[in-house]
């Protein structure tokens, strides 16, 4: 793990580092806090680690006493494109224009950026436990960044919590009853990307003994604001 | 409006009254707040105004400096039982024990006991708003609670938020359509009385700009403990 920068921004240490060819960044509250508590952020589909509502994401979780760690996902941010993300788009744009359906466009492209992306976040986290020490660590990632966690808390059990959304049922490269943490789940009610009806039995088949869902109307990149509270509170609770 | 015993309990004045012939408690902090903002609280069907769960929310929004009150429905808690409630209760027995479906019959239930709390419930207002000043109001109301807070506030424009839930679809004697205000809807996953797609249709049919559904696995009396937390921070919300 190398850290290539590091800045102070009220009150929060930004650390940009790099995992082999991952690069990522860490933020730390400055204050009094237990480093091993850690969330790990995932972003969505054309994304990447810096943008404006992760980083207010991972704000608000640090504001909570935890570090915050996040990272580009294969094809978005400071990493090359690839033919993957080039078919993926001119497929969207193909389908939208004929008006068909996507879900399973989405589903496939998802499913090959998460084979990938699985093994990284792997060898990030141990990379991050080096630095921090090993404690209890969340997941968050709505779309792409749900479509990354599933499979990869799936298989890895240092992830305790996890609040993920906005994937559907038989679209997501995991069997859900493989997924046995804590999940809170995002659904938008009018997702034009993931059929309602996939959502809630994604929901319905997470073996979790708990698992809370929460739906709010609008389109797919329309989650609330009030949901990061709701996150924050969701990783206190079971992230102590 | 009488004012029948005030007492004091950790911070919390608590005074009884009756309106009419419907008994109720009024909480009020004891400290500096705004006695205008106030929340209703509708108990469920068997419960009572002073039930243990529903003194736990008052003072949980109380603490968020609410006023808040409470009444019994009729045929419970002080008031006497009628032949409404006896032939509700043996063909509940009836039905469970033939193995039937209860949905339709808590509906019609639930039905005729909101055809009169809608009223009282409207007079108790009215005899709040006297002793605390007109302001912003909320209801919260689960199962028999929901089924008359309903169309209580769809009539009543001074309910300007709301936490429902534990009802379904056309079991409810309102139009979803008329209802507008902020919703949380809350619905449980395995409930055993309220089939889960007609929660989903009724959620679906709200008229509301905003309304946000909180699914959670378990049967119709399993809600959660944490989204008592997640009401106080809904009503701050939506009336500040």
């Amino acid at each position: 793990m190398q850290f290539t920068s590091e800045s102070v921004d009220d009150g929060l240490i930004e650390r940009r580092f790099t995992v082999g060819d991952v690069p990522g960044i860490l933020w730390t509250p400055a204050g009094d806090h237990d480093p091993r508590r850690l969330i790990l952020l995932g972003h969505g589909g054309g994304q990447h680690k810096a943008a404006p509502a992760l980083v207010a994401r991972a704000r608000r979780f640090a504001a909570a006493g935890f570090a915050v760690a996040a990272i580009d996902a294969p094809g978005h941010g400071d990493r090359p494109r690839s033919d993957r993300e080039r078919r993926f788009s001119a497929g969207m744009a193909e389908r939208m224009s004929a008006g068909e359906p996507v879900a399973a466009h989405v589903g496939e492209y998802h499913a090959a950026v998460a084979e990938q992306a699985v093994g990284e976040w792997k060898s990030v986290l141990d990379a991050l436990q080096e630095d921090l020490g090993e404690g209890r660590v969340g997941y968050w990632g709505l779309s792409l960044g749900a479509a990354i966690g599933l499979p990869f808390f799936a298989a890895d059990s240092r992830i305790r919590a996890a609040v993920v959304g906005l994937v559907g049922g038989d679209l997501v490269p995991v069997r859900a009853s493989r997924i046995t943490i804590p999940v809170e789940f995002l659904v938008q009610w009018d997702d034009e990307l993931v059929p309602r009806q996939a959502a809630l039995d994604l929901f319905d088949a997470l073996a979790s003994a708990e698992k809370t869902l929460h739906a709010n109307p609008g389109p797919h990149a329309g989650v609330p604001r009030f949901e990061v509270e709701s996150a924050a509170r969701f990783f206190v609770r079971h992230l102590p």
